[in-house]
């Protein structure tokens, strides 16, 4: 950690300075330049709140060398970190779908939709029960019940389940019977959700929030690692700019830059990136190109009655046609489907 | 609502659109151009899911005439809402200042502030007792001890207390002990956080997430509202953007804009928005300037050793000197304070 | 184009647009719902000024049904643009590669680097003449003889060459000695400089620029359009986020959307969106598996010392190992490169 | 200027990146940690370009500590710079009021604006003659003839005439016949209209780029400064976001921040920022209430037939009531108005 001091800071407020950081474990090391005097810290300082210096009147600024997550930072871990969720794996040369439709709506769907997905190659069912709807007019999801059906699917087609929480007070029944608990967009930085998390042992599907930096992202991972549980997959699912023709930008050299920071697999959701169904197919195509570990995909039987995101789902043939055109890129890639 | 149809879209399929749209209760108008068919629909179109109608195929896109909240909109609902809590009024012409540290660290401190803020005449004590941290090594608040020293701060001074609800399981402890529920930035569409509050009476303010339109925080606002109480009083704390020197960038045309498509009173928090202690005054002043109902300031006695946020913290004496400015303002624009 | 009437227009207002409408050409229906009055226009209103009619007191909003290009919109030239420039083609299923150094620095290092990039199977040699640079203590380019050296190495290798037109007052010398001109991502709205190149008949690589969205992008290709020259390649490099471990934030969901809206061809720069030679290569990879019509690579054969963007350029052998890539992926993908 | 070597960086490989910077002129401090190794310079590092190091493979990140830009900066020049006008001042407590039509359309129009917002206090008369348009098929302004009309309202009112350059071309003409050389957010970065307007004495008005960094604006003005014009206002007029109900977001906060980090005086324009007429007021206020050292306001006798931008101009007696309220905060203020 780098301090820079204001220039003119006197030389009894350095020393307070200086104190602090030899108190808190650190070596400091003084660099004067002739407008300049800054002080390096020389030690383990991933757990030093920098907000805590910079609240002193004579630091200009503070400058991270070190980054400031540590269980979920490759530096400490150089090794991919692999889920193998019921035999089917993520990360480390494999590649994982998660498939299904945006929400539950009813028992003939979602067993129809799963299989379907899972005759195209799917590993996962996803299927949203408990729904965060921007209107409190729109479709909230089938809750419990949407839970029961999911269950459904899986004994039918063996697939896995993968399902959004939305709040602590549901949280046992999701351990019960999910087998991929996923953190959505807008709860990333719900902390008391990701901790509570953390104490379980299930796999965990963080989805980046939609003005989250990749940093944040990672610091999100971190609460729930910090917690004790090591299982999880982060996903990119598209952030928030100014452009308007897309619903989101979808952000892929966040993959290799999370691969390069962190071991944790990481997958890409196009779907909900573009909110448009025929864009799903080339972000998913170049998803894989870019070296993600898996895609979350929304396919429904009758996207234009669907109870949500219709318009981003495409239908399970469009899904059969693009696995096939992905087992032949894993083929060339090298990459376990 | 606008529906535009793709160019070529059969009749066939333009009567099933329009079958649907008068099943919703919509009339529907048709306006045929060369190149494009579209149609518009007359009625209340406010509790019509827009993605339901654009999941359609044939449909090129969806506008929206008028805007999707209904409760918090200015359109139904003239006149200011001006809410009275023990006393102290927002809105209307009423401004609110809210004031002290970020979080409450000892009875010792929180007094002591709350009287300092109080005599330099803020109306409510703010401390946050559970903090939202980005790092979970950072401090987390005193939580419910820190609810409890709030209680002694409000018994000294009689001022109000607002402090940051997390969660949905402690609810009940916050209806009791606290005056009003904030629900931070990062909870901003924790949809079943806002539907819980809104099942109670007491006032919430309610901050725009970093990223959130001023149509999602008026959806929000529509969430609690859509559940029974209306008691919200909004706070505009700074947007996401590529700038770098500031922490978020503070939205001052959001206040006039808000102001106009809502009758809820609208305040500003300068501290999180700039992040910085000498933006806070420019700032507030700005904000009552352009026609905000209060502000929210973080006021510390010892920055440089809070536990958090100290640099965007100002002490006592620089808040009596900013209130006595805001007050000369407030007596040339006829505001009350 | 939808005009949305504020409520309570009276009739003599409603009126009076109506008639200017009328005069603009174009045919006026209307839809009158209880809370809104909406006018829709049928005709040609692509040349219509929507400002024009935003700036009435009664007119709520105003929205587009057709988009505001013309000449560069895809659905008056449904076929795709294929541009042929001394051979080597762009567009319609044919992969363009230009390579080269961001800036030309020696003749030896311009012609060594142009048969370097030949031999690995580049079809163009980009390199930097004219650089815009944040600082003015920067390297600015070696200017008119940087022109000089880059016609030394097409002579050898037979490659076109692509560089950065800054200034009209240059337009002469680059029309006649540089087979493609670049317009960069900041002078993308250089309105004078479009129509002075939309007078010439030279492909033109015109960069998307770092704030400006697909619409913007597209409406500053019709501005060179609508002065004759229609022999443009589009070029994503990257926009401006709040994200901050990558330079920028390569938007590859803009490829199939340009791709979809327009005719022309439009590729892809991993280089500058990323701002690291390390995500140079998986970029790439993605922006062929998304779509893209080509590549612009900085390759450089000592990128520690080059004068200028060294960190982001690869060193040739890396982009001979990227060629072989994207040649097999072309093989599957049945591209032609 | 802080360089952090890659981890296992070998000492040779150290050396001549040592060896570099004392070659540069620099001194060199080492920090070695247990996982970093920090080279801190000493020295005057404002000409180096960290892009240059940051090449070197061995170096994972490179960190200012001394700002890029000199001549803008208030370290070096701690007095506020005052610019005098023809009379007109502007800085140091100094507040400028420019107003004028969004463009020059006729004698008349420009003559009678002129009177009327010197009449209600302006110092400036501003008028676009060349207009950058995003469209080809909108008006682009009187060009030549505008700069006539302009002198004529001149003469007529004596207030200096404050208008667009967008080309080299034309630099001759606007240093015989212009007052202020405005230098429009769409060219904040055509640097070498940046040197050009450097080698004049005319006062340059530079508006930051809709995504530009405040860093980069001053870097813009590092530019013109840097070929010996040192006349140059500053000018925040929004920036993008992701917010839809704004043309763009006014940044606020630059302005303190600018004033902080330069010594160059900065003006706010209400107009474009909002692109709604009835947000000028309000953002007018607030930008006097933060620091701001003058306004740009567009005015229009008949907004909703002007040829541009109507949408955003007031008529000239919302200017006069505006100019009345802002001259009571001035007096509060003790600001010069």
């Amino acid at each position: 950690m780098i301090i820079v001091l204001k220039p003119g800071t006197e030389e009894i407020e350095c020393a307070k300075i200086k104190n602090k950081m030899t108190e808190l474990g650190c070596e400091v090391n003084e660099i004067r330049g002739k407008n300049h005097h800054v002080l390096g810290l020389v030690g383990d300082t991933s757990r030093i709140d920098a907000n805590l210096i910079a609240s002193n009147r004579n630091v200009e600024k503070v400058m991270h060398v070190q980054e400031p997550y540590k269980k979920a930072n490759r530096y400490f871990h150089p090794e991919d970190t692999i889920l193998n969720i019921n035999g089917a794996k993520i990360g480390g040369g494999n590649f994982a779908i998660m498939a299904g439709p945006c929400s539950v709506e009813t028992k003939d769907q979602i067993v129809h939709t799963a299989k379907a997905v899972k005759a195209a190659g799917a590993h996962f069912l996803r299927g949203g029960a408990f729904k965060p709807r921007t209107s409190p007019y729109s479709f909230q999801g089938l809750r419990e019940e949407g839970l029961d059906l999911l269950k459904i699917a899986r004994e039918e087609t063996g697939l896995p389940i993968v399902t959004e929480l939305m709040t602590i007070d549901t949280i046992d029944r999701f351990v019960e019977d999910v087998d991929v608990i996923q953190i959505g967009a807008r709860n990333m930085q719900n902390f008391d959700l990701l901790k509570e998390v953390g104490k379980t042992d299930k796999p965990i599907l963080l989805k980046r929030g939609m003005s989250a930096t990749i940093e944040e992202l990672l610091m999100a991972a971190e609460y729930i690692m910090s917690e004790g549980n090591e299982n999880i997959v982060l996903c990119e699912r598209g952030i928030r700019t100014f452009e308007k023709y897309t619903r989101n930008t979808l952000d892929l050299s966040a993959i290799p830059m999370i691969k390069k920071k962190s071991h944790l697999p990481v997958i890409v959701d196009p779907s909900h990136a573009a909110g448009l169904w025929w864009l799903v197919e080339p972000l998913a195509k170049a998803a894989m190109a870019v070296g993600a570990d898996g895609l979350m995909i929304e396919v429904h039987h009758d996207p234009a009655n669907a109870k949500c995101d219709g318009q981003q789902s495409i239908k399970p043939e469009k899904f059969q046609k693009l696995m096939g055109d992905l087992k032949n890129m894993a083929n060339l890639f090298n990459i376990k489907i």
